[in-house]
């Protein structure tokens, strides 16, 4: 396979965007990205979208994209897997260039929820519709029931929980791209509407229009492009049951640590390595699971590293220095990308007020539904 | 890039099948493709499914899949384009295969419309959604447009279109999978009830249930597997304008057209080359305009060739020999694999009574919406 490397990057402002559309957020995105590139055409796209039909109406999402952003005839393909899906788009992209079937391939996804759709119902398209939605379960129930089990068995404290959120959005507060980017106390989250016990409003992600597009091409061909490319390291995608009940822990997720071995295993590298990570914060509770999951700390010791700021923007491993799903928002196709925008942008240098030192390597971690789906990538400043 | 075959195949009869649910349809294909492959794993899953969102309240697809065949925590990903989502879903196999990153993939396609949606909208999704279906049409009316465009410019008559019915519905009467396996006279074609002039219903594909899989690998590890493994030897896709009215020609259907070439080129032949081919006959002008655009005949003689019989299964260039989506069934997001299960069991000399003699090399074309996106991929026995 040939190696990777990302060389332009672009996305929306994150938010409730009620002047631009489905298609209209897609191209903001991806010209941004081209134009960052500086690339003069795209050989083709992977778009990662959840729902196009029931957020908008909308399916044939390739075609649509290829067709408003001016790049028919090439080949441009939707792929999905709920929240993952451009994290999942982002690996086929990769491995289309990896292939050498492709040099100059798009990675985006977009994703457009505010414009009068069923939201809840909408994402509860992402966990299984004949065992749990059919009998009335939500998103917020079923991350609820984790967190109550991370209680039970780990000590996890409400606290603990409150600090993933005060922190995510100390970090989106210096992220203009923001949906939400105010701070928050610890009192605010205790304090915020019970939406299922314990999980309160400022533990949930908002709903969130926006899109994220990536430039990849062969990294012999990059440095054409632009002086600071971001290599691919590593990738790993799992599976796991789409029913929480299915689980024999349901506190561990357990497509999140399989995708995340066979991305340090392609790297060539551990969690000890990484220097910043973004991770799939929908719920608060999701972050703690996923840093488990990912090695960052021992499994059940995840509430704890918000009692020590391990994960601080100046802490040991920071996570979610764009905000997190929690601040910056959260169109759940976009989501994926944009949290590889982010480990790009701290590897190139450019985070302003909200940049990790000396960051080299970095590691975005997506998640679809209750942790059916995942993804995980490695990227490495060349 | 590493050559790629099919070892292995499996689908369901296509019909109204309201004893099986949406996963039950693909993990029977999908286990009669592993069965027929003899392989005791698979690496990664690719799925095509157009709108399991607006049929079955059930996007996620992968995940669940994965979970329903057994095969957690292997990647899988749900891939869409309209109807052409698993055309697609076996493109991104192939390159998986092709990149050296999996060496055995599983690439399927389903879909469950008969389950209470209205499917009318489901399938409008295909087209534009706000300069097309807003407005009001639908996909009969657009495909009409199209076969009027063409009856004006070439003289295409209506009997020229029913002659593609009768054709298919011919070739599906063998085929044991077919969901209407009945022959049909050009005079019911002429006579049953009009849904778009000129189309009528016996123009029109039907609105079916179904699923289709095949297993990929390297073509160097393929007789470990089987005796006949069937080589791809092309692959191809292209994007046109998602809506019909920015066309500059109704009746050339580009993205076809595009990926046609492109897979012949990968191929290094031509059209004279195929020995059989299976093409996207959502109405019956599709299958004139495809088989203008795949080059079998010139561009406006795609009505004459039904007169003179160069499409029957003892024609020069047989085409839809398993009766097409008109008699086969046309469950949207597995028509694609389903398509390429035709060509390999052709090619393997298994067809029983529609075999076409001494077939070696065949294609097959799907296509999305009004050819807003298109897949050719060229198989050849070995």
């Amino acid at each position: 396979m040939r190696e990777v490397a990302v060389i332009g990057t672009g996305m929306t402002k994150f938010g409730e965007l009620w002047e631009q559309s489905f298609r209209d957020l897609f191209v903001e995105a991806a010209l941004a990205a081209v134009a960052d590139a500086g690339v003069d055409h795209i050989d083709s796209m992977l778009i990662g979208t959840m729902s196009g039909g029931l957020f908008v109406g909308q399916e044939h999402v390739g075609s649509l994209m290829a067709d408003y952003l001016g790049m028919t005839p090439i080949p441009a393909t939707r792929v999905e897997s709920a929240c993952a899906s451009s994290g999942a788009a982002f690996r086929q992209a990769f491995i289309e260039v990896a292939s050498g079937m492709s040099d100059i391939v798009l990675a985006g996804g977009v994703e457009k929820m505010n414009d009068g759709a069923d939201v809840t119902y909408a994402l509860s398209t992402a966990a299984d519709q004949e065992y749990e939605v059919f009998h009335g379960i939500t998103f917020p129930g079923l991350y609820a029931m984790i967190a109550r089990a991370h209680m039970h068995r780990f000590g996890t404290t409400r606290e603990q929980l409150a600090r993933v959120a005060v922190k995510n959005h100390q970090n989106g507060a210096r992220n203009p791209k923001a949906q939400f980017p105010m701070k928050v106390t610890i009192d605010q989250v205790l304090n915020s509407s019970l939406v299922a016990d314990p999980l309160r409003l400022l533990d949930c992600s908002p709903v969130t229009d926006g899109a994220a597009a990536v430039i990849l091409c062969p990294l012999e061909m990059a440095r054409k492009f632009t002086p600071n490319p971001v290599k691919v390291i590593g990738t790993g995608q799992a599976s796991d049951s789409i029913a929480l009940h299915s689980r024999a822990d349901l506190t561990v997720l357990n497509a999140v640590r399989r995708a995340g071995e066979n991305a340090y295993k392609m790297a060539g590298i551990g969690p000890a390595d990484i220097h910043l990570a973004e991770v799939h914060d929908c719920f608060t509770i999701a972050e703690i699971c996923a840093i488990e999951a990912l090695g960052f700390v021992e499994k059940g010791q995840g509430g704890k590293a918000y009692d020590s700021g391990l994960t601080a923007l100046d802490g040991k491993i920071p996570v979610n220095t764009s905000g997190g799903l929690k601040s910056k928002g959260h169109p759940v196709g976009a989501t994926g990308v944009a949290q590889i925008i982010e480990i790009c942008d701290q590897l190139r240098g450019v985070c302003d007020e909200r940049q990790v030192k000396n960051a080299r390597i970095g590691l975005a971690q997506n998640m679809g539904g209750s942790g059916g789906s995942a993804t995980v990538h490695i990227l490495q400043a060349v």
